[in-house]
Order: C-alpha cells, then structure tokens, then sequence
C-alpha cells in the first residue's frame, strides 16, 4: 500500500472584542487597524478539514459543507493555497540542498480538500474565520512546515482577515503591522486559554429578514467615506488595545466588559456614519444590548458584556458564577421559537436549568424578577438559538481515522 | 374699559440639516458646534402662544394644550420670562430717564400664557422649538422690546437651544458662538423661505414603543463619552456648516442632500458611541432611510433626502417635481393603520394623489413601480402619520381676535 499524504485538523470561531474594520491593503488584507478576539471552544462550534495531496488526483478540488465548490472560483482561496505551497516548495528546495533522501514533491501534487461547519449557516456565524485557519493549519501539517503559528497566521490571514486569530486559542491580538508587504501583519497569542476559565459567552442567534451588506465591501466603504473613522484608527483603538490587554492579564472583568461594549457600539457606529450607512443590528439586537445594560444595573457591577460583528446576532461574555442568572433572564425575555424543541433552541451544556420544565419560565434571583417582569417577553422566535460555549485552544490535528476522505480521496459522507 | 396688555403669535417648527448635539454650557444651553435647519411651514404644524400682563393677575400662570402647568416647576421657562422681563425692565428705565410720559411696567406685572400645539403629542414631533420661539416672541411684541430676532434667539436659545432657530423662516444658521456668557450664540437667517420655494418635506411618523431617552440627558452622556464626538465637532461639522450654506445658496439639491443625510447618520452615530449607547431610530427608521437611498438610486439622482432627529421619525426633503412619485411610494410601501382614515393619515394637501381610492395603492413611474414591487409592504401602521409640508416665514404676530385667553385672562378654550 503507497503512503497517504494526508492531514485532518478542527479550527475555532474567534469572536473580536476590539473590531477588524477596514483595510489599508485589499489584495494582501492588511487591516486599518489592530484587533483582538477571544476564540471560543471547539466543543460546540468548530470547522473541521481534511487534505490530501496526491500526484494521482488531477486538479486541486475543494468540498464545503459536502458541496463541491470550485477552487478557482475564490481568489482568496487560491491565494492562501499558493502560499502555503511555496512555504512547502520552498522546504523542499532546502531539504534536497541539504541532500537529505527522500523528499516529497507535495507542494506539486494537486490537493483534495475536504470542509465542514459543525454549525448550520443559518446559525449566521461568520464561518471564515474558522474554515481559513483550519485550511492553513491542515497544509502546515500536511506540508510538515516549520513556520509557527503566527507566521502561519500571515497565509490565513491572506484568506480571511480575522482567520489569522484563529491560529490560536485563548485571548488573541492581530497586530496590524507597519510593512508593505504585510509579514508583520500576525497573529500573536495575548493569553492562552486556560488564563481566565471562568470567562464564557453565549451567543443569542437572531431572526433576521434584512439582505446583508458583505463584511468586505461594507468596510472599504467605511474607509472612504465615513468622516469619523481615521479618528477611531489614529487614536481610539490603540487606547484600547494597550487597556484590553492590562484588563486580561488582570482577568478584570469590568474593564473587559466596558471596553467590549464600548468598540462594538463604535464599530456600528462608524458603520453608520459610513455613506450610504451600514446597518447590521436590528432592534431585537438592541433590545439584547438594552437587557445587558439593565441586567449589569440590576445587579450593581458589570457582569455581562456584549459584542455584535456584520449582523444582528449577539455574543454575550459573562462569568460563570453570573451565566446562570443570565440564561434565565435571556431565556425569559425571549422565548423560543415554538417550531423549536428546548433542547435545539437552548442545549444547555452546563446543566444551568436543572428543569428544563423551567427553562425560560422564571427567574429566580429577586432582583432579576423584577428586571424581568418590566421588560416582559419579546415575541417567541426574536431569538432563533441560543449557544452557551467557553474559552478554547487552537487548531488541533485529528487523527487520519477522523478523516473526512474515503480512501479514494473523495468526500466521505456528507454533514457530521 | 381699561386697556390690555397682551400679544398673540404663531411659531414654527424647524428641521435641523446640520444637528445640534451637545452642550458646552448646560445652564446657559450654549452648543459644542453651530448647526443649521429649515422651518416648515406654519400653515401645517405651529404652536400659538397668547401672554397677557395685567397687575390684577396674582402670578405668572402657564396653560399648556388645555393643561395649566406649574410655571415654576421649569428652570428654562422661568430662564426665558425673566430674561425677557430684565430686557423689559431696562426698556422702561431708558423710558423714564427719556422722561417719555406714561411708561407702563409690564415688566412688573403677572403673565397669563397660554399656548397651543396644532399638532398632537402623539405625532411625536418635538415642540418645544416652536413653544419656545412663541413664547418668547410673543414676548417680544407684548413687551415692545427693540431688540431683533437674533437679539431675541438668546432668549429663546436659553428655554430650549433649537428654539433659537424658530425665531427665523427659511434657512437658519445657530452659530456656536465662543463668548462665555452666550452673547454670539445666537440664531442667523442663512435664507429667506421664499428663497427655494421649490423645497418641500414629508414628515412620516413611526410607531415606537420604547421609552425615549431625552435628547438634554441623552446628548451630554455623548459630549462625555463618546471618543468620536470630538472629531465631528472639531473637525466634521465646520466643514458641513460651509458646504450647507454653498448649497443653499446654490439651491444645490444633490448636495444639500448628502450632506443632509450624512449629518443626521453622523449624529446617530455619536449616539450608538455614546456609553450607554443611544438608539433613537429603529428598524423602520431604518427601512425609511433604505427606500430613500433606493429612490435616489431608481431615479439615478440624489432626490430625496432623509434625517432623524432625537426620535424614530423620518424628515424627507424632496423638490416638488419629485414629491408626488415619492408620496406614491411611501404610502405603498407603509400602508396607512386600519384604525386610521386616508384623510387623517396623509391629507394630501397638494392634491398630489387625484383618486383618494389610489393612494397608496399602486406607483405610476415605471422605474419606481419595479422598486416598490422588490422592496414589498410593510406591515400597515409602521409609518401612523404622513405630514407634507413647504419651507416656511418665521413667528407671526397675531390680531388680538385670535387670542387664546378670553376677557378674564383665562384661556378660551382647550384645543384650536
């Protein structure tokens, strides 16, 4: 039996609490502006990838989600592709310099690429952050390259700006970088994801009816347009970049909280200010930013913290000494969608509702009854799902028995 | 019969182009940047306001819409009659030492006003402009003062800081101003309203259910945290205020119209930047502003113009050749409430909808009848109320026959 070049890896889904948005390099997707992300356990949402080389498969072919899609088609794709090939064309050459016996033209043989989201599009998570760092992180180990993740980073990034977070676990910096040519625009890790194990999110996944305006284009049109950007990116962010950093080394859970809040609000903002504006929260998610200010005022501190990207989807961090009070509060407030079991719209991973008899039927801390009982409950189905997840690691390579390739190289089944 | 001491005046609404948001002074309401409106037409939205002196009176009275209210429980109403009292007041001293004969010491005596809305609360629209200009203009003529309307628009500036711009018809400037005490933070006519007699507006009100965040609290949470509302008044809004008054002279639509809508999505702006953020529109604002871009876009020219202020409902500025296909879309696409008559929800008062049975119910344009098709109907009710306005004159002093108070000072009779 011949060898089998081949590679299996999951990537996380990293959620920004201080934005990407905006790009000084369209081609090379260099940022306006440094970020920051928390990256969130692969345990519930995760991509997970397969490639295999071979010089008996004719062209370079791409499965997603168990449809095939054509390489070409996506220039980022073959950009991050052609990239993570000259790494490995690159090692070759050296190897064979080295006269080392032995060395695979991978880099020559046309790849088999095989992907899947363990969430549904229409959850409406952004999935390109996950799918272009666990494409990079299976070539690098397909191609036994020695860059580490950071450098590995930069070919991810090329792909998908904020997949270059997603090379790493934990708490996330993307440092914008100075140079032309982009090779100190990375990804570095601020802090890993065992520093602060007390943090978690939930993500409330919201009825939307509006036609999305792309990430891509939205945020070049902010760059040209909107008047109040360059002062964000000259002095707001790298304020809050040094002040994120110091509140999760300190695990400060109210400087994290107010600065979350705060960028995501900005960003909108600046979207809004954007012409013609750019709306991506709708009032449901306004009404979830409404209740998170009220639940920190009911309880007297900042315990919850939420953050919105290119859509009307809330992420919520909160402690999880206060994720119970939370998810009764959210649970309450709105209600499921009634074509929607309990399980599927809320899992409850943590066991928080011991009676699912009682999920979203009470609150019990006085307090939030209260809070409850005046904001009432918003029209079952406002929030489609919700997704109670932690912090997590990094890309992770599987063994070949999780491969998603049949020994033929084709896809093995569709879905997971 | 003795002789009466009493004035009679209308004022008008005005819609600011360039927003008034933030003070730098809150007891004297002196702006953090200068800003610049238009005043609609008192033939459709007014207050009336009739004040009498009269030493038989024991106090200073206030009826409001029907309502006597407790003159003393307002800061800014009190601000407004005493300063126009001590501008009274120095009136009769120069008076006496002129020796002029029988100099009458109004400034002395009880006030009796009463003042009316012809539009209802419920509309949303925000009166205290107009309150406050009628006020202080029937003061004006009550009191004989000398003093122009400029002069006059510091005293209507300090009961509420928009109303300075009622004090004027047409295009009215509030210049900042930078002397401490206010003495330059007052009202200029940019334009008289006959200027552009080609300008109209379309007021749509939206249903809202939310609790309104003051725009007095509101705007001096942003002066205090927003990071970005230095910039627009430091940068942002000197650069419009020129450019406004360009295309005003001009008579310049496409750019009054962007510059329209770019401010009043900038304002917005600030508000979501502001900590806790404000929203003061909501998804139907939204979608006002969405069709209004897709007019503009169908008819291949910036036609109509969109802004918000401290509320959900949407001001269109439109020229009269455009106003019958954009009434024609709007009430298409926001059907009239079914507890409303067609009458009550769009008066039609340009006669713009020949059959009463076709409004709102087809859109003749080719072009727009597409877009209208691809953009739907909202829910019936989403828009209540349509208002259709022109560019209006400014406060007008009133016969005595149209006096709001009967013989006893007391009013005459609730509603007009």
């Amino acid at each position: 039996m011949d060898a089998v070049f081949e590679a299996t890896v999951t990537a996380p889904v990293n959620i920004a609490v201080i934005k990407y948005w905006g790009k000084r390099d369209a081609a090379l997707i260099l940022p306006t502006n440094s970020s920051l992300s928390v990256t969130l356990s692969q345990d519930h949402l995760r991509t997970r990838t397969s490639i295999r080389a071979s010089p008996a498969f004719v062209t370079d072919r791409l499965w997603l989600n168990g449809e095939e899609e054509a390489v070409s088609a996506s220039k980022r794709l073959v950009n991050a592709i052609t990239t993570a090939r000259s790494l490995r064309a690159e090692l070759e050459r050296r190897q064979r310099q080295q006269q080392q016996g032995n060395v695979v033209p991978l880099s020559e043989w046309p790849l088999h690429i095989c992907s899947e989201n363990n969430f549904p599009t229409a959850a409406g998570l952004a999935s390109s952050a996950s799918g272009y760092a666990a494409l990079v992180s299976a070539l690098g180990a397909l191609f036994e390259l020695p860059q580490s993740a950071s450098e590995l980073s930069r070919v991810a990034r090329v792909g998908s700006g904020s997949a270059c977070r997603s090379m790493f676990g934990g708490f996330v910096a993307w440092q914008a970088g100075a140079a032309d040519d982009g090779s100190d625009s990375l990804a570095v890790q601020v802090a890993g994801h065992q520093h602060w194990p007390e943090l978690q999110a939930l993500i409330l996944v919201v009825s939307d009816q509006k036609k999305k305006i792309s990430s891509t284009t939205g945020m070049q049109t902010t760059v040209e347009t909107s008047e109040l950007f360059a002062e964000r990116v000259r002095t707001v962010v790298p304020k809050r970049m040094a002040a994120m950093q110091r509140a999760i080394a300190d695990r400060d859970f109210a400087s994290f909280a107010k600065i979350t809040m705060q960028d995501s609000n900005q960003f909108h903002a600046v979207c809004l200010d954007t012409y013609p504006p750019i709306a991506y929260m709708n009032d449901a998610s306004r009404s979830i930013a409404d209740l998170v200010h009220a639940f920190n005022t009911a309880l007297g501190r900042p315990a919850a913290a939420y953050t919105y990207d290119a859509g009307p989807n809330a992420v919520i961090y909160a402690l999880e000494g206060d994720m119970r009070d939370l998810v009764e509060l959210v649970t309450y407030c709105f209600p499921r969608p009634e074509d929607t079991t309990p399980e599927a719209f809320y899992p409850d991973p943590f066991g928080l509702l011991a009676s699912p008899a009682c999920a979203g039927q009470e609150v019990a801390a006085p307090k939030l009854a209260e809070l409850a009982q005046s904001v009432g409950r918003f029209p079952a189905g406002t929030v489609r799902r919700i997704i109670h997840t932690t912090v997590g690691d990094g890309p992770r390579v599987l063994p070949s028995s999780q491969s998603l390739l049949n020994p033929d190289g084709l896809p093995r089944r569709v879905g997971e």
